[in-house]
């Protein structure tokens, strides 16, 4: 029916001008992913596209950080679905973002890269499918930014997406999370590296800033109950963190580990994409333009399942307890049990696989969205 | 039967010179106080004397920061008891921490004043109440790092304490709280002005540090219940965050909030001294030499009671579960249920005045640690 890029290979899709939400515009666009499976069916209606939305820094390789969920006989079925996972607007692994070519050849976007918001991305990637020719697909997934993306997709375009999940998510930010997002925001801006986001090419980056970011921002993403199971008041191996005088070498070995996590994530990431990312979340608000929060869940169709964890510090349980309360076509809710808190979605493989099994199931069984308006006659089908 | 400072009025004693658990010598050093009421009965024996200990960055006017529990009629009432308040070593509000002078008369302690304990802190006001010629009290009572001081003081001097009243705080530092303090440490010792811990006279601060510091520390003091209830994704008045650029000035009312509670502490509290009393909130550990935790909680004999917050994100309630079912001589447990997370035992002024009238009663009741011991014969009274 399509032609896709090689299965799982990197690649990269020309989107043209985009006008933010914001009135800013990003020109030469463009929206990199990775799919696996081969589609089947009708890319303009009932078809085996599955969307899945990575988190923050997540890349389009899911079949990596959803390795357990994703491939032939697994939950998400590459037998018989075809996954496709985009890279978000503003992310640096192919889609365009802070540190892509500028249009026209002057170095790279830096500072002139605009604030971009989750529908901002959802915009890009209606524009992506569009350009693949895929008008409709059976189900959009994705967890914490991904969840974000995934819950925009249901409300601005709900006639495109039979079914959604929405995994470890809100339904707006909420001021504890902007606060500590900032707060990560912040500690890259001004980091002198910064270079008012100019940095690209000067050979200094704002490492130091992104590593205190992400040491923060994880300590967000795992419940503490876990990060105590693991480590306690330990030592840090061959530090004394007891000494006479306090040292920055001599560490509880839970600033080892979350020195590691900052460590690693600037080997991989780009500053000023975290920045644009979480400054997207920043600005996550389903009911924005929509007469307030609960009227815009209530006008959505689309069959929506809802997944949380119980330890989730980032985003707390009640909040997809909201989501399942408010949104106008709930298919299932359903909850994690876990010490991990947040990336409880990415590493609690058995209980994803319950979930994911599930919701595969209960999209063949509920009717979509588009089959209810069809019934109705709403569409021309 | 003592002498006493006048009510309410700041004074300091001296405790001489104080060897910490580390090692360190901290010459000359003095404890600052205030007191309310007249003390009554025996300052070796049974009396009216409540110990208050402060919370991190308190200070010993109790009677301010405690205004609804401390006072004639109150339920610490003052008319009956005697309340006394210190100023934990290291803090800055009179007792000696780094921005004290050096014994000598060169400059202030700075880089030179070393890591101390939650140990040493009761080793300071145990030699402090010495010095008044107070050998027991009635009861000590704090919240917080408080409340990790009253637990601290009810295994290192059980029989000097009558019954206790420990709330919102743990057995031990998590891990967790060690990340997100070291965060804290690290935003004040990586400002530029922070000159090694001797940035005292040099006309430099790093109160840049110390704002990012606190507002990271209030996303942990307040619930994120309470934080949204009260700004949500509200614009400061004035302000557009959802700008075509993200911009520092542009900001959520969130962030003009925490922006503010940053400043305030600038303006009252000494960053060296916010480094050294969360190192020792790092290193809080009732288990360490005695054991393990659990041991050392089951070795004590002073009645104690428990609270928590049911939405405490920096000492989660279980925490105090932990505390209650392990600790030898529980004298009751209870539950603030708030929106507003740790902070609830400062700012819940109703629920908090049932805890202190019915722990104040349950001490008219229940036989101390000193009542039993001296029942099987263990002290010559």
């Amino acid at each position: 029916m399509l032609t896709l890029a090689p299965e799982g290979q990197l690649a990269t899709v020309d989107i043209s001008t985009l006008r933010t939400e914001a009135g800013a515009q990003i020109d030469e666009a463009q929206i990199a992913y990775r799919r696996w499976g081969e589609p089947a069916g009708d890319p303009n209606g009932t078809n085996n596209i599955l969307l899945v939305e990575h988190a923050l820094t997540g890349d389009p390789d899911a079949s990596d950080w959803w390795c357990e969920a994703i491939g032939p006989g697994k939950a998400l079925d590459t037998d018989e679905w075809c996954v496709i996972c985009t890279n978000a607007l503003g992310s640096c692994y192919g889609s365009t973002g802070p540190a892509s070519p500028y249009p026209g050849g002057t170095g790279v976007w830096g500072s002139r890269f605009p604030a971009v918001s989750i529908r901002d991305m959802v915009l890009a990637e209606h524009r992506f499918l569009e350009a693949l020719g895929i008008s409709r697909v059976h189900a959009i997934l994705g967890g914490s930014m991904g969840g974000a993306r995934a819950l925009e997709w249901t409300l601005l375009y709900p006639e495109q997406v039979d079914y959604a999940l929405v995994i470890a998510v809100s339904a707006r930010a909420s001021a504890w999370q902007i606060g500590i997002q900032t707060a990560q925001i912040t500690s890259i801006t001004q980091d002198p590296d910064w270079q008012g986001g100019n940095y690209h090419g000067t050979g200094r980056a704002p490492d130091a800033g992104l590593a205190a970011a992400r040491r923060l921002a994880h300590l967000t993403y795992r419940g503490e109950l876990e990060i105590d199971e693991r480590f306690g008041t330990s030592a840090q191996p061959g530090e004394n963190p007891l000494g006479t005088y306090r040292e920055d070498g001599e560490r509880f070995a839970v600033q080892s580990y979350l020195e590691h996590q900052g460590r690693k994530l600037t080997e991989r990431f780009d500053a000023a994409s975290y920045v644009t990312l979480t400054e997207a979340l920043n600005r996550h608000d389903v009911g924005r333009g929509r007469g307030g929060l609960n009227k815009a869940l209530a006008s959505s169709t689309v069959p929506t399942m809802i997944v949380g964890v119980d330890t989730d510090i980032l985003y707390p349980y009640h909040q997809q307890e909201h989501l399942s309360r408010n949104l106008g076509n709930l298919l299932a809710m359903s909850k994690l049990s876990s010490p991990v808190g947040h990336d409880a979605f990415l590493v609690e493989a058995r209980q994803m696989d319950r979930v994911l099994r599930n919701f595969i199931a209960l999209t063949r069984e509920a009717p979509s969205a588009h089959d209810i308006a069809a019934a109705r006659g709403d569409y021309d089908i």
